[in-house]
């Protein structure tokens, strides 16, 4: 049976669920408890970013397991912080809830919350809990240091730089239709079992994305430093506009060197999609998009890491997309739609 | 004509609502703009408070102007900030928006924030806008400093210790009684005007609360530093509970001491409701409650700002109301009845 939320109250259930946080940062003085969090961040600089998912808009929960939920709301935030190359030190969390959810639901959503915490080492020092009158809303604050000289903006990329991106691209995109489409089955026929078990590696993406914390310690053990550095949540032009924007600069991309993982293509070409089209406008993929002097390409090649994917050009020449058989095409931020 | 906010997209509206956003503070190194903001706090301490704010749960758009909900979201957090005995610097805002909102219902909650942001000088630094499926959705974190010197908890309260609140409490609860019977009244018959018109005091305590900056300016400015302290959004009896509890103290506090406005007295016999009880459990004052060493006392007495209303005693003795004929009541966080 599942318990009722008014079993604990306001107060009652987020001491409930909040009850066994870990601290993993000497930079958190004081919790969960007060008025307020105090942090020491010792003279560093402080990095702050914030996101607010609604159920319906940003998710939705007949695919999406809480637990996932909980972990993927917490990696989206700390995913801002590393594209900064900064470390995630500290979240809140606030959640509104309606009756409809059991107290054993919520804390499947914070086990996922404690869980990212554990493996990114964060420490959860706020929120709240609320009643809502609709579904769930999650609103997560994340706060990071940096020391000054190492805060990479979007608007430092300079003409020549290098431009690169981490892991593959479009696969979340891919997965979200997927899911879309067996949910559609699912409410024609609910006697239709998914047929998901091929696509773990789509599924997987868009579910339980994780930040590239990996990214930053590789680049900062090689001494580069980004000139510019984005996450990729709404998509890759999207992205690379807002970098080319604030930096004042073009870029040129190549088709042929956009990362894509095999699963990403195939299904791509089975929901009549151009693989490109979602390598480039498909959001959540929470990979690095980041912009280096040439001077470090011998070692970027070397690494192998990361996918080089073309570079930055004067403003005049444009955003532009060089196809497979040798054509331009401007970029446009298609923006990215959502569950 | 209202222009639907599908003019803009999300990129764009968040441009549009946040285009002219000053900063007032030097600690604010990077605003809105980026994956993150950046913060300077020079080896202060960070301290950090968040509130998620739902429309049906939070607040009536039927008798709250949008400008007036946007000046309270922002001041109820910095509120949280003061009652640290910390200086607020920085917020972000996020908002879920569902269609019925039109832009300039939203430049008028954004006028709202840009107005509290001015008046206590804290610069908006981030945050977003999502379409919601249901109902206006706002999240607040707000970001202060202090030195860590000067950080009030709420477990710092000692026998023997005085316990003072500022201004007066009830008010906005009995302004709420008013605004929901007018509401009720209006359902019935949309003919009837509101009565309002002598009830200034109590529905403007409700919707336009300030955060008392100006109480820890002065506490300052006599090197009064309060033993505990918390700002009272739920109820005194709720604050006065925390704190005791975090301290391992009781307290005492006298009936005949609790500071009420004459409106408030007047509206709640109106209402057939105890005086006493709107003051004990009506939340949402936003004054400060806090214990402070009794070799302040001459001191507090000259000043006359704030009602001194009981003492701090052993943990044994409980948490008790003296009433005015001298008996004892238990404190407790909801319904308390004068007997």
């Amino acid at each position: 049976m599942p318990t009722p939320i008014s079993q604990y109250g306001e107060f009652g259930l987020i001491d409930h669920l909040t009850q066994n946080t870990q601290h993993y940062q000497h930079s958190t003085i004081k919790g969960i408890g007060d008025d307020c969090a105090v942090l020491n961040h010792e003279g560093k600089q402080t990095i702050v970013t914030t996101d607010l998912l609604l159920e319906g808009i940003h998710f939705d929960l007949m695919y999406t397991p809480l637990k996932h939920l909980g972990y993927k709301a917490v990696v989206v935030n700390l995913s801002d912080i590393y594209a900064m190359n900064a470390t995630p030190q500290q979240i809140t969390v606030s959640i509104g809830v309606s009756a409809r959810f059991s107290v054993e639901a919520l804390e499947a959503l914070y086990d996922g919350i404690h869980t990212a915490c554990k493996y990114y080492q964060v420490d959860l020092v706020g929120g709240d809990t609320s009643s809502s009158l609709t579904g769930l809303c999650i609103s997560i604050t994340a706060i990071g240091t940096a020391d000054s000289q190492h805060i990479v903006y979007r608007n430092g990329a300079k003409v020549g730089d290098i431009v690169c991106v981490s892991g593959d691209l479009g696969a979340a995109f891919v997965g979200l239709q997927l899911l879309e489409r067996e949910k559609k089955m699912y409410l024609e026929n609910p006697n239709i079992q998914p047929d998901l078990e091929q696509q773990q590696y789509v599924v997987g993406r868009l579910l339980k994305p994780e930040a590239r914390r990996d990214i930053i310690a590789l680049l900062q053990s090689h001494q580069i430093q980004p000139t510019a550095m984005i996450d990729v949540s709404d998509g890759l032009s999207s992205e690379l506009l807002h970098i080319c924007r604030q930096s004042k600069v073009g870029c040129r991309i190549y088709e042929n060197q956009l990362p894509m993982h095999p699963d990403t293509q195939q299904l791509s070409f089975r929901f009549n999609m151009v693989p490109t089209t979602c390598a480039l406008n498909g959001g959540e993929d929470y990979e690095l998009l980041f912009t280096v002097s040439p001077q470090h390409i011998d070692i970027l090649e070397e690494l192998d890491t990361f996918s080089i994917i073309g570079d930055i050009v004067a403003a005049e020449e444009g955003c532009i997309l060089i196809s497979e058989n040798n054509k331009p095409y401007p970029l446009v931020a298609q923006g990215w739609q959502h569950a």
